[in-house]
């Protein structure tokens, strides 16, 4: 009927029938083989997952796969990459590992694709040796300061601080020729280095693990921004794309990085750029005299990944909603790793697939059909830069008003409350994973829901051995979570906040959550306001407008806690459940940010400005100081805060009662 | 309730009520004085349909004014823009009239504004003069390939064939430095031009006549592209604005033209180029030598038109709807004129007020309340550039999916069906008047009502006091609409559409209309497959994704058809009224023309390709085969066809049932 709300007996249902021991043994099927995006297991996966949710006893009422051609980078099998110290007469005096140590059996053979950066280019650039940190363009600034000549140079980073392409971005506008990158164990291990200290032997990274990872700077496939890779879609010509690291860069292990690093000469490196190999890091160029290479010797860093167009499947899988079959609730997962891939993706999938069946369990046996339908995604090529979610939204958009929210996990935080103790903390949405192009290009409310580990008990970046091939079935069910009841946990969570979504009457989203972070954003602004005043730009729009949003979303909350209480007429409640849908939507503004390929949420777009304000305001604000106060970069912050009031002032009336002038 | 639909006894009811005395009256006293965008008369209207729209009797539930602060451009009523002709030594030889003949009495007083080019640029250029015909390309490639000398002169020409803008920006080109334009007796006046056979002696327009216009090349106000023009909104400096014309401009009656061309000496022009002046237009460059001037005489323009912001008011009504509050059916006309504005824009303002009088008794009666909402709005400064409804959809978007039609009038076809005989045309919209930004910005559907004169009858480009001082109340009353039947036969079909795009149950909106549409295009482009072959780019995804379109629309007209038998579930019917609407809305691309401002709509961009197709392949095709087959031009082909092919998915998915995969 059309008053169908949610059903508690069903909730509680869900939540008892999720079982550890099955969602266990998803994932030893998920993560039994490598299954890089497009190999033979990612494409058995595909079918697995399809024959699943396509299965009469599933419950679902329909799967069905949708394929894209898209532009991916691997290493060549004939070429391997190398890092190679030569001497000057061109002897190979050190190389570095060209695989992970087997350590478990696992790190071996044709599939555990070797270490590399996709889609660096191509080459064999030699120089000496420099240490440039995290690579960011404050790092090389430094480097310049202290006349350590960066042309011709390879340099030698750590991970962590700025994304992976960035490093090879700003290398390259001081000379640099070829960039190497590797974990270091005080970022991942808490300090530890040593085999015995590390996986098999704890959750810790070996010393011959190494991240892989994507270094395109953009999302989505890489020849078709805008447009959905079909296979006769149009393409830049792979010459004419942008994003692509502009010189080879190569990652390593701390092991090799230890002989590299350990050896260089140069004044030592300031203080925060030490790290955990135990000797002290300086910073080049070139190898100090009384260590293990002649002092002229040189680095050379031989890549040679090639470009493949490759077929990459999303599957999907829907649950018809009984009463607003056209309102969709999206909860997806990737499904391509880079090697075994059991914690990345596949701790997600195996809590989605155990889902799936509970839900489909009710549906078979008619106790139950959600008010809204249900999407199920399995996402592919995420690894290569989130392609099968913005290959999605690249077919659907713009006239799907209809999705809802989109609800996946990846990322793990906690916070304590005041009043409840340890609770779940909601952050802000990046570009970590698939939801990227959903809330960024679509404006469509995402969630993104994870849990971690205890960040009170180890200062690790991430979890040790992330796209790595030691992340394996064994490594989570041994270290991670041997009972899965953290996956369980995340289970009922996911699938509380999924029937909760899909069957609540009014749509469990609370406008004035909004009000708080306008609220905090304006405070930030109130910090320029007399550099911003000196330049004629007044805060005073702003300040109304963030007002009108707060009183329109306090009334709103009235407006559905009174009709919560009465009778209510279903294309009532429809229209407020589309006030709150489409809140989000009237965030976007295409203009706002034409530089930023899909950002366009003047909330949540990338922040590069120093002040905790709109990303669009800050950036301009701090372009604006860096540039030596030009007229240009003035008009631009005033453009940049017109155009958030101008949304402020779209999201107030979206809110406000309908047919009120 | 719920299954509210069109009651036919109401519908009869409107349509016996709108009067035409009334709507008489309210011309009258609509286009009683001048009333140019901000004057005091335009501010005093403002008042008037407030009042009338606020007034208790009126029956409309509220009503507002919106005001925006916009850059619009004023001749200087101390320096009255000049043309003339000077002799070799500088003395004048003739004027043009400042000022149209006061011929009725209306002409006069300091309200009319002289005859001016709206935004074109001061500066007081001289040199020889040349007749350059409608001022298109190919004109001035004529003139160029006849060795005319185009450097350095003065270009004189008529209206029609091109924008008013585009004949300065295309004159500037060849290094022309100041244009003359008038209305041709031929293209008007089926060739009439005696002060006897013209306004007041009948609906032509008298020699003095001058139409002004806005040459601003784009839409909206000036300095806020893409934002709303609220005071404190950041504005372009009018140094970085774009679109006005390059060069001076000024607009002449066709009594001062005949002096000038009949004069002309040089090459007799092509025949396509001759006109109703009763002599034979040749070229010049310069005068002949047996006429009323020296050959060496020139041509001086003086403009000295300056910009200046000033604040313009939309007006709206709303009235509330029943069942379905937050859906919209937008009703609006604008109503700022040049001088008194009775055709333009009086006579849509008088029927709006009208047929706003009818519903608003019913209302008050308490006899009926429309389904969905009801919005009347009354558009500022749309003679200036169509500022006032884009400056309103620049505030609403994105997040405004719940407008659904925007309804507007002013201009007329009829066309002979073999069925029903004469019918009025559904042609297709460009961006003459204030739903522009509706249809290609946010893409919501449109329509533009019209009664218009019998084209068998005369060949005038449009009514002939068209933007002169002779658009008067009398010209009306006597020589247009005697009796205000024509006026009452759009208010009843204007009413008779309010009421059904309003109260339908299902929204009288045929999907498969757009078929016929993408049907023609595709057959269009079919004449380019042997080329497009040649260069590798294949329409079979284009056939597909037709054919997937006419699919989809005949199975939800089959869908829309069952449901209206059965008995109708409110959120079932909402569910396809949806689609219905959100229809127009997935043909917006806002990557597909990013030099086009504020154009996204894959299928009603401006085409300036010859053939006629979807306008972003024809024109990137006309513009490969100009360009000499560059690589990149057929790329731009291939990115084209592919934003229509993702186009035409998309709006097939939105088309297709509801959770189906
Ligand atoms: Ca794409
Ligand atoms: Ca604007
Ligand atoms: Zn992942
Ligand atoms: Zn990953
Ligand atoms: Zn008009
Ligand atoms: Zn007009």
């Amino acid at each position: 009927s059309a008053s169908q709300d949610l059903d508690l007996e069903i909730l509680k249902t869900v939540i008892e029938q999720l079982d550890a021991d099955r969602i266990r043994e998803n994932l030893r099927e998920l993560s039994k083989e490598p299954h890089l995006a497009t190999s033979p297991r990612d494409e058995a996966l595909v079918q697995l997952l399809l024959q699943r949710w396509q299965d009469p006893e599933s419950g679902l009422d329909s799967a069905r796969t949708a394929e894209y051609e898209v532009l991916l980078s691997f290493p060549s099998e004939e070429q391997p990459n190398r890092v190679d110290v030569v001497n000057s007469t061109g002897a190979i005096l050190f190389s570095c590992r060209h695989s992970e140590e087997n350590l478990t059996g696992e790190q071996g053979g044709p599939n555990v694709v070797p270490p590399y950066a996709a889609y660096a280019p191509p080459g064999t650039p030699q120089g000496p040796l420099v240490y440039a940190n995290q690579g960011s363009e404050e790092d090389f600034k430094e480097l310049q300061n202290k006349g350590v000549k960066l042309q011709d140079s390879i340099v030698l980073t750590r991970y962590g601080g700025v994304g992976r392409g960035a490093k090879a971005v700003n290398a390259a506008k001081y000379g640099v020729i070829g960039v190497l990158v590797y974990t270091d164990p005080k970022d991942i291990n808490d300090g530890k280095s040593l085999p015995n200290e590390t996986f098999p032997h704890s959750w810790c990274l070996p010393p011959s693990g190494v991240e892989r990872g994507s270094y395109f700077e953009y999302f989505g496939d890489p020849l078709t921004p805008y447009l959905p890779a079909t296979p006769s879609s149009f393409r830049l010509n792979s010459d004419n794309a942008s994003g692509f690291p502009p010189i080879p860069i190569q990652p390593i292990g701390f092991e090799d990085a230890q002989v590299l690093l350990c050896n260089l000469g140069g004044n030592l490196a300031p203080a925060d750029w030490q790290g955990g190999l135990g000797c002290d890091y300086n910073l080049g160029p070139g190898f100090r005299s009384n260590g293990t290479f002649p002092e002229d010797s040189q680095v050379n860093v031989s890549v040679h990944n090639r470009l493949e167009l490759r077929n990459s499947s999303n599957v999907l899988g829907i649950i018809r909603g009984a009463v607003e079959p056209d309102r969709y609730v999206l909860y997806g997962n990737h499904r391509d790793s880079w090697v075994h891939g059991a914690v990345d993706p596949s701790t997600g999938t195996a809590v989605l697939l155990e889902l799936s069946r509970v839900l489909g369990t009710l549906l078979k046996k008619g106790t139950w059909r959600p008010r809204r339908s249900i999407v199920f995604a399995s996402w592919g090529a995420e690894e290569f830069g989130l392609i099968g979610s913005t290959e999605f939204t690249e077919i659907s958009a713009p006239g799907s008003s209809g999705l809802s929210i989109y609800d996946n996990w990846i990322r793990y935080y906690n916070r304590s409350s005041s009043v409840y103790g340890l609770v779940p903390s909601v952050g802000t949405l990046g570009a970590g994973s698939d939801y990227a192009p959903f809330i960024h290009f679509l404006g469509i409310s995402s969630m993104d829901i994870a849990y971690t580990y205890d960040r009170s008990k180890t200062s690790a970046r991430i979890y040790p051995t992330y796209h790595t091939a030691f992340d394996t079935f064994d490594y989570v069910n041994k270290f991670l979570d041997p009972g899965f009841t953290s996956h369980q946990a995340v289970a009922r969570t996911a699938g509380s906040v999924l029937l909760r979504l899909s069957d609540s009457l009014f749509l469990p989203l609370n406008v004035s959550d909004y009000s708080e972070t306008l609220r905090s954003f304006l405070q930030a602004a109130e910090n320029l306001r007399v550099p911003l005043e000196q330049h004629n730009i007044s805060l005073g729009p702003l300040v109304t407008a963030v007002e009108k949003f707060e009183g329109a979303a306090t009334s709103l909350n009235q407006r559905i806690a009174t009709l919560q209480k009465g009778t209510s007429d279903p294309l009532q409640v429809r229209m407020i459940n589309d006030q709150l849908m489409l809140l989000e939507r009237t965030f976007l503004n295409s203009q706002a940010f034409p530089e930023e390929r899909y950002y366009s949420h003047v909330l949540w777009a990338p922040r590069t400005g120093s002040v905790a304000t709109f990303p669009g305001l800050s950036n301009a604000y701090s372009q604006a100081e860096n540039t030596g106060h030009e007229p240009a970069a003035w008009a631009e912050v005033q453009r940049q805060l017109s155009i958030v009031v101008a949304a402020l002032e779209g999201a107030a009336a979206t809110l406000r009662p309908v047919a009120d002038l």
